[in-house]
């Protein structure tokens, strides 16, 4: 049974400043919460439905599906919501090659972006201060627990990108095909907002512009989603 | 101003059924409807806010923005919404290359799949009689007016597939890799439904199995999500 302390507690969690003081998150779904856990991450509570069996040693406590469905903010939760903790930031690697987010707003492309990186073995996801909380219960969930095994940092990305050493490339409409770009092994591929791209501030810090070219003749008057943009570049680097 | 009878015939064509028997479907926003006004889609009738000024000749109504957002799926309607006639379809191409869909089920992945088919200059998208319906307003809207430039066709895609002479892809976990593929001209990609895949009676009309490979050594439980592989499959298409 959960008490109303514990309803309250959970639902404070779903905003970020209260993940941030309490260095918890949460996540929903079988799938999910058992990536979080082969991964490593520090389990604070689990609940559960009586037909889900958690595995030994870990602090669970039952719950009728009536109180998870008051909980969770899925339209048909799925046996088990857990608590974990925010693991500290990893060191960013000064090799290989990362992607930056430069004012991602929406929780569903940065889950996806997660989800792409995981899929194309990207370790390293360098987010500018105002991207959208990757502990956001959203991106947790559109990120399919991808979110377990992909490092995510975030940082004064303007600074940053003025020290490092790595190649800086960053995608505009205008910018040189990513057909015909070499990208090189230690790079950053800067991926810009929903709305109004990568900032001016940003820009000049870009060594290569790359883009997607359209094709045929009809030229459509919007560009592609940001997800998909990031699906497309990552596959042709990693090709 | 907007009468009762027409807020009841909007709200009508926001079914399949009811769209198929008036011939007609709703577009909301400036740019998605002008985009099909000069793709020559006839309009049925134009609803306005006063700060949107219509083209001469066209069968516009000025209504209030209450009235406009009552009958609006948007959360924050844009000034216009555009009741259009559903063209009929033009024939099925039996050459160059073609997207075919077995049973998608999500508007926002169909729409999504419209936008790229409009970037990568994939004239026809062959549908199965359960993917959902192009004109569902939801696909309007994530489709941004490409839909006004990528034809659309429903039909029997395993009768259909039984006497195309194009070569047939599908897409499976344990295909070959795309980037080792070589894509005819003359071709037809399969996508399958977000939970299930091809179904195992398009699957044997498949003369080719392609994947999108996974990278490094974590490998994630979970494929990407169609929309995401459709992206990189025409990418690696058009390249």
């Amino acid at each position: 049974m959960l008490s109303k302390n514990q309803i309250r507690f959970i639902n404070r969690l779903r905003t970020k400043k209260n993940r941030k003081a309490e260095g918890l998150f949460l996540a929903e779904g079988i799938k999910g919460i058992e990536e979080f856990l082969n991964s490593g991450f520090q389990l604070y509570r689990l609940f559960h439905t009586a037909d889900y069996e958690p595995s030994p040693g870990l602090d669970a406590q039952e719950v009728t599906e009536r109180e998870l469905k008051s909980v969770s903010s899925l339209s048909t939760p799925n046996k088990v919501l857990g608590i974990f903790r925010i693991p500290p930031e990893t060191p960013v690697l000064e090799t290989g090659f990362s992607l930056a987010l430069d004012d991602i707003n929406d929780p569903g492309n940065l889950g996806t972006i997660i989800r792409l990186c995981d899929w194309f073995d990207i370790p390293q996801i360098l987010c500018s201060e105002n991207t959208v909380d990757c502990y956001n219960p959203k991106v947790v969930q559109a990120s399919m627990g991808s979110l377990s095994r992909v490092s995510i940092n975030y940082l004064d990305l303007e600074a940053y990108l003025n020290t490092t050493t790595r190649t800086v490339y960053g995608t505009f409409m205008e910018g040189e095909s990513l057909y015909s770009t070499t990208f090189e092994q230690n790079g950053i591929l800067i991926m810009g907002n929903e709305a109004n791209g990568i900032s001016d501030r940003i820009r000049c810090l870009v060594s290569k512009e790359v883009s997607i070219p359209q094709f045929g003749k009809r030229k459509s008057t919007e560009s592609l989603n940001v997800a998909m943009a990031t699906a497309i570049f990552l596959s042709e680097l990693r090709r």
